[in-house]
């Protein structure tokens, strides 16, 4: 059960790049980040407007003075103070993140970035090998894998309660892009921006997520995959708006991804099902207190948040908030994500390795591996789809 | 869309009684309070083990001289500070409410008490006046009716989308208590003890809830009931562990509500259906995101939290944390309570009688006619189960 | 597994009183009986228009000297051929079973008769007692009782899985009739017209057959009853388009039942749902290739018709005619009924009492009490709800 | 409304090869046939066993000396008789259908015949080649596109309701062979021999159901597709028990293909879901009373088969049996297929073009691009997954 006890003695000072006025994701972030008091909001750069970067700050209750209309400009001034920020959370549009990442790295700041990280696999490694030189935690925020019931589905999974995985489905298929909803949507516009959005849209937005989710629960590791993308609103190209991608893992299992934002009338449609020799597990984003888990010979079962005859998992169980019936939502799974950033970020200031090493979080090895699915399903679907090495 | 920049100049300092370690409700109430930076924590006495009480309050870094042992004595110390509480959240057992609300009225706080909010009506009425008296906000925790879909039930059934109201169906049934748990859960027990849990067991437990989802859905009135109950458990007579009950509107609309701790392997099962001439509406707890709206003739239709085509209402939509698809639950219908709650403290300490009207929450009234459910269910059920005037 | 090979020497000779063009119920009866080719038909007067009686016939290659205008004139004249009819199905509306089934009784016919029976127990005694004299069987037309998953949820509850029962919830409450649909549709009109239909609309129309399901899963016998019913189209009254009853059985346990043709927008809602001490069985009419079993502390099961973990119940097992998956439907249920109602006409006429004792089906008792809620429930209703004896 | 006035003057007198005793697929195509009285089971050879032959047609009632021990036998025989077969159903393994139907039609007889039609695509053009010259019909069983929700879904796609399709998924995934259960079971057993089931297990037995179904909702052409193919229990390869496939139709749309007898758990999940610029269908075998409508910013719907919101589509609504709410099922499914081959055969000896040209059943140009989907499965799934031209 989560212990509301556990407070740290010094909360985590704390800042933003983005996520202003308007954004639902900086929103989140600050609700995350406040929810366990383990983080306090010092600085921000919120906005590029500056004077709505300025009043979303003031609303904010932010001292002016750590309003910042520049990144650089904050982790330097904010190096200065003795009371200077810690940990900064980046939620920029994707091409900004290897510069801003990089430069609160070598700030000495904590660093946790939306995903996808970079546009290429090897600025991600770079960046790993700086948090690494620096010490530093590298957080990727793939928020949807703080739910209990992810981490109760890897725990089965690992206890062998559906024997060795053989396929693997994943889905994350919303349609509220059937149109060309960008027109007069921002926040979709850089999406479908190659040099703002990186080399796809769909792959790196929706697909990333559900493949690390997979990639948790089952711990299998992709051998070859081959794409097939799509851009059904043609101003879209190059970029996707919808994607199917077939995988081989090492193991011999095997997997399909769908991607996709024009899949019309759908919400998410984010859905994880494992296929193992004895029973398959399945779970879906948008009833995230229930798993479904069906034996073969043996009925359906639906598993509920919160019921003793769950897994003893340390994950699942320490994020258990309220009793099995009340539901638990998308802002439980990411405060329970900034709530292990911040033991984190306070085991690593403290050379606490032991904690480091049992503790588990979507690190930037998460982000590489987020980023190399992107680069190779790109280059199997403009290479008419042919089959490439991971 | 809620707004988060919506901050009070100063968060109104705040206390509780009851609801310390081990307490979800506890926990829930601080989280809720916590959530939108409108209250602080700033006193309490939690538990009635004065250790327990200290490392509690500590743990969460109240200063120590602000937890106490008593709630007289706290209510009298700090009305004796500057920087003294405005506001105190009680979540002790039924039988001690009438008590601890009438001294924190006394002592001129807020209150937000939890439901049921005393033994009989007639305390209840009581505190009413006290509160009118002392000009403060007294609001009762039905924490289920902050879902954002229980208020666009609401304003379609007002907008007359489904036309007069027929029939109702209420249920919170869940199967938790099927054995004596009583035995072993401190929790339960003191619920199954006439002399601290008051009158009754499940309809006082459970039923207020869905009745107030169900009043605040219809606004239809009572007139006649009539109620049958049990104890399926025979040691927890004369408390009832279930309860049915068919009421007689004033509308002639008619209901049914069951409520129960003994339906076995039920999760939550607190449903609210609203038969009207053209359509009905559905609405469950557990999946509080969507709302079930069956019209006539058409095929049923599934709407989803967040949404366009929901109702443009104002108590819905302001509490809108996050995207469609993504689910809210359990902690944001507190939160969404605790916002309103803090503006109705700000505008009652401030005279601002035109947002006073403009606002809804759950307030004394609420929490008087679900004592009322109680004494005259009891009534019904006692003098073999005939109809009695509501 | 049901077993096709299960022939009758001879199948049984059979007509039907009522069931012509355009009644479902009548086109219901005849695939029933035909399905396993153990019944013929032989005769019949379908309609109280001459020359679609006869057209109609003629249709389905009947002989034209076979196509009666009158159910004594058919009885009287069948009786007279070597090959007369042996059995009778009797699909008109309420206010005429009575005089038919006697007669048809008196003629020496097995009798198959649509629900309720008659008007008053009383007249539902009388022919039990002809059928006796007669050595005749007499079976009620409660259609639903042939699904599998009725007879596993009773076999279920038999073995003591879910422990004794507590309470029982019954529904069968649809939406189609919310506004005067009456005026325009015969098969409606007659429903609510009190000398052809009875002395009540929703609880015999519906309540009877959501009552016997229950009874037939739990036998449980109704002690008292309290019922309250309601004409919302107003031209309906006497008679009541929704109704709702509360129940005590003889047990301790404890019912509701909600009969309504307002329910609007609903499809059927027939729903059983039985708790036991240790669990809960839920029946849905609409989905009958399931079984919803929620045991209290274990994950919500859901069970698929046709798999091996059933309980090998010889009344479900023997129904099985495909491979579990593929749905089977409602006139598997009355195939299911009409193969049991020639295997007893059979042995009722071979005094194979031996097959006879070990064989269900619903019968006239099953009968007799479904009028017997009638009579209860409206003498309550319309005494101010006051509770009355079963 | 289906009408069951739609009588033959002479109903078809028809056979069977195969699907004697315990065979589930003999009995639906009994059952279908006779469902409507419009065809007369006259002869048989069900059974290689000749003992077990003879016995299970002496108890379905058959005259002895029409029951056969030789397809070829019978053939010949009843081409003597002057009330000898009209037409003849299939039922026997994949291996064994070219020459049996080969000789049926050669014998002048129409044909029914179960899929995949043959080994190679060639082989159901000669099929088709000797239909034609023949003047015989020649149907294959698709059995589910009987269901009324899959020409609902046709006729909405066809009347624009969801706008040009974009992509379609599909997957007939079950559990039941997830261990190598054919070491039990003859029924699996010959599935996995190459011999007898042809180049692949559930591509074959599975995917062409799907498949078909898709296209028949959608009249869309496959243009390349590229295919996975494993065989999870090794001792089944060179057969596949799971097979993944990407599509790409002329149109430019895309599809995905599941087929898999190794989904642990599941039950079919034979689910369709096409996806078009304004919203999507969804339709599953396991509720084929119901479709799922997604429509872009409006709430999901639930169709409900009988309803007249629905599409006036001759195909679904001559198929519709009983109101809705009663749910239809499999059985229903395939005696509408049954209803239109009768009308075929009728139309077709005839030669009554009209009806023919206005008639639809699945046909041997169905059949053919079955197995067309087979063969070019196998080629790109034994060529290391390459992308091969339909």
């Amino acid at each position: 059960m989560f212990n509301e006890e556990q407070r740290l003695a010094n909360p985590i000072r704390w800042a933003m790049v983005g996520g202003g006025r308007g954004s639902e994701i900086g929103h989140a972030h600050r609700a995350a980040a406040a929810r366990d008091q383990l983080f306090t909001l010092c600085a921000g750069c919120f906005d590029i407007n500056p004077a709505r970067n300025r009043d979303f700050a003031a609303n904010l209750q932010l001292d002016s003075d750590r309003c910042y209309s520049d990144y650089q400009q904050m982790f330097d001034a904010e190096a200065k103070r003795k009371d200077g920020i810690q940990a900064v959370s980046v939620a920029t549009p994707n091409g900004t993140h290897f510069a801003i990442c990089s430069a609160a790295l070598t700030a000495g700041l904590h660093v946790i970035c939306e995903k996808p990280v970079t546009f290429t696999v090897s600025e991600s490694e770079q960046l790993k090998k700086m948090a690494l030189q620096q010490k530093k935690i590298f957080a990727v925020m793939y928020g949807y894998s703080g739910y209990q019931t992810v981490h109760q589905a890897r725990a089965m999974i690992a206890r062998g309660d559906i024997g060795k995985v053989r396929v693997v489905n994943m889905s994350f298929a919303h349609g509220f892009h059937n149109t060309a909803i960008e027109e007069h949507s921002p926040g979709a516009k850089w999406r479908m921006n190659p040099e703002i959005s990186g080399p796809s849209y769909v792959l790196g937005d929706l697909g990333t997520h559900v493949f690390y989710l997979a990639s948790l629960m089952t711990d299998l590791k992709v051998k070859q995959l081959c794409c097939m993308r799509q851009s059904f609103i043609e101003s879209r190209a190059p970029l996707e708006d919808n994607a199917h991608v077939m995988l081989k893992y090492h193991s011999g299992a095997v997997g399909t991804l769908w991607a996709s934002s024009v899949n019309a009338g759908s919400m998410h449609r984010q859905i994880v099902r494992v296929v193992g020799e004895k029973g398959s597990i399945e779970w879906w984003d948008e009833r995230p207190n229930q798993l479904l888990l069906e034996m073969q010979g043996q009925p359906a079962q639906t598993l509920e948040r919160g019921m003793n005859y769950l897994v003893n998992d340390i994950e699942a169980i320490s994020c258990n908030r309220i009793g099995g019936g009340h539901p638990e939502g998308f802002f439980e799974s990411w405060a329970n994500l900034y709530h292990r950033y911040a033991i984190a970020m306070q085991a690593m200031d403290s050379a606490n390795t032991e904690t480091l090493d049992n503790l588990w979080y979507p690190d930037i090895d998460a982000g590489i591996e987020g980023v190399r699915l992107l680069e190779c399903c790109v280059e199997s679907a403009d290479n008419q789809s042919t089959w490439v090495n991971f």
